[in-house]
């Protein structure tokens, strides 16, 4: 991070909100989304030009204080020395290019690497994970001529660049290393998130089996734009994951 | 739904069959058949024209109180506020077409949807599981020309659609999607969804290690109609789920 | 089982022994060896005609009160109203034509199933499983023709025939069911259906690699006839199941 | 172990070391890396000729009284009764071999296994396995001309053999065996520990997809010799794993 003058805070924010990223950390915690790595951001409900994401720490212990502000080149409006993770800038750049877009989750997502190594594509061929239909495209970090380091989306360079290669997708594979994936709510990216390991787990399974599979549709893919149930499904697993 | 006179109720109903609702959901959601989606129904011990389940809940979470109930098509006797599941009419239209069925499950089954979408047949290979001999149908919603939304089974062509696609079975799997399971009872029912999935896990993995299988035979299959150990299976699920 | 005179009880038996019952039973239902079916016995210490094992209950509630004691064909000593198992049968006759094994554990441990069907052979491939060297055969309950009742080992003659197909070997497959697997102790029957599990889990994985596999040689097998450890392993197994 | 005058101790520990090991022994236990074999050592801070390990006890019940001094020969400096795991002479060699390590894992690592018979290689696709770039040794105790004791290391000769073949490399699998993994620190070594057991069961998936794998390369490997996060991810591991 260059040294810059601090950005302004949008505000306090609801703590309904707050609690909403502790529980979704938690729940893809719990869900082996995320291992002892991964973040999971919501845009500010009052600033399309600020987002909040816990300061860096496993999701499993992320608290309502951990939670941090930061503008769209990730500089956080006040670290109260908190370290914030080094991957941030992956939430900045696709919220800068994708307006539509409220919450991002970065994930290890454990059955989506091989896909993300392979010429095999992950597609979609459970009806809770439509939204892969279309494609999900593969950010490979060292194919990008802008300068790395490691795997790691560790500036705004790349953070850039992993959202041109996200583009219009909810889902982008990253080469070795896991995903991206977002929504227009925190609720939609978890379930997302949740059922993406899952159609990856699943379509592993039919290829194993062997002989020709039958992918969801374009005409099913558009159907459901929003998923039933999908209140209920977070209902459930932020419950759970508070320990309600 | 449309609108209509309400059913009238067929009375109260024993606690102790509410409670093996209540326990088959979490019993199927514990050995994660069900996620946070599915469902289980009963009919109604009183009346063959009536059936018992829950609100649109997350099975992990349903209690006594949510369970509510229904006329063969779907239609709640008394709502008392409470949203009924989208996809009820698979349960009203199975037990229309099927008079020797009392419990009805309808799952994510996470190991058959691989099983749905390929042209590897999910046939029993374990003892647990002969009621699969004679052949598991796929029901493919798309296939079916009555007019669809999404995957999802949400009007009552299409729950008929999908008894007719199980005909006399206990299990057929849904394309994409997950399955249904029948019963006798709702132990039998529970027994069945569980062993379908294991089934599912074994064979995938019998089919990986390459060359012939040997799968249960049809006096294998016939040799058993009533499962040994059943009640017992049933008492310590039901115990376990209860925290009994 | 036929009406007959009550054999003669051999007298009571250490707690100590009961708690080891106890133990295994529950220690194998955490391992995921055990289902909801499955069982345990122990030959009795005093008496090499009677064994003891828990009346018909699934392993994971089993308790001291449940532990019966039976002759060697089966009978219950004193049922106290207790149901047995249906399949004690194997109990039985495995303790008539082994002396040396004083544990039996009948299980459907779920990976050996996919073995138990196909011509792939389980072998073994890791040190805590030099056991299997030497051959695990596998007992087709339909090939013996002596009359037969589903997959189950309902009756002596059918035991006798497992039996004589386990040979002098330490586990045996039943085709499309799962195993049973016996030893000196009860501590090292456990160790040994953990591991045969385990090993056939990293065996199909080792064959889904593709390519020749090392497996343990014939000397290698030969070198360790009491596993290093396996008093510490036992340990751990049994306090964590206890609770303590 | 060969009678001889006990190795004098090297002094008191910071009691934060000791809790480092039991964290590490639990922590790998919980991850199922290590089963109820396998063992964590840390290189005494005060004496490079010293090494700190539990007595024979299984990971998952060590606590901070069970951990003992070892010279470099393995030799308990004060055994208090307490019996040494069978397989010490593992630490005391590669300590012995390689001064840059100061913390050793030997497990039973389940994935690793299939991977340490096949002639596939275990190579790295995650960008949290990338230390495994550059080979990872397999160590046949039976190629070795030295006397064997089954499969076991179960003496200084043996151990110095595999110190042999691990070399220089932070991880050698062991045949029919496990690993052994080692670090400049504990945290370093548990991280490694499970992320090689994370990377062989995604590079099982990738091939069992089929086709080429893009695997990570030289380059990536460099980038990152300290990784970013590893003291986020010990601090939630070590605080769970002490129930903190």
């Amino acid at each position: 991070v260059t040294p810059h003058k601090l950005p302004s805070s949008s505000g306090p924010v609801d703590p309904a909100i707050i609690e909403d990223i502790v529980a979704a950390n938690r729940v893809l915690a719990k869900e082996g989304v995320l291992d002892a790595f991964g973040h999971v951001s919501i845009r500010h409900p009052k600033d399309p030009n600020r987002y909040l994401m816990s300061r860096s720490r496993s999701p499993i212990l992320v608290v309502a204080d951990d939670i941090m502000e930061f503008d769209l080149d990730s500089n956080p409006v006040d670290s109260l020395g908190r370290s914030p993770y080094g991957e941030r800038f992956i939430h900045g750049q696709i919220y800068k290019s994708r307006p539509d877009v409220h919450a991002v989750i970065h994930s290890h997502s454990p059955t989506v690497v091989p896909f993300s190594v392979s010429q095999v594509s992950l597609r979609p061929i459970a009806h809770t994970a439509t939204f892969l239909f279309g494609g999900v495209p593969i950010f490979d970090i060292h194919v990008e001529d802008i300068g790395t380091t490691g795997l790691l989306v560790s500036n705004n360079k790349l953070g850039a660049a992993l959202a041109a290669t996200l583009a219009d997708r909810p889902v982008a594979l990253m080469r070795g290393h896991g995903n991206v994936v977002v929504g227009p709510t925190v609720a939609r990216a978890v379930v997302r998130a949740i059922y993406t390991e899952v159609n990856a787990r699943q379509l592993a399974i039919a290829i194993a089996l062997g002989g020709p599979i039958k992918y969801i549709s374009a005409e099913e893919a558009l159907e459901l734009p929003i998923p039933l149930g999908l209140e209920r499904a977070w209902e459930v697993m932020k419950r759970t994951a508070l320990g309600e």
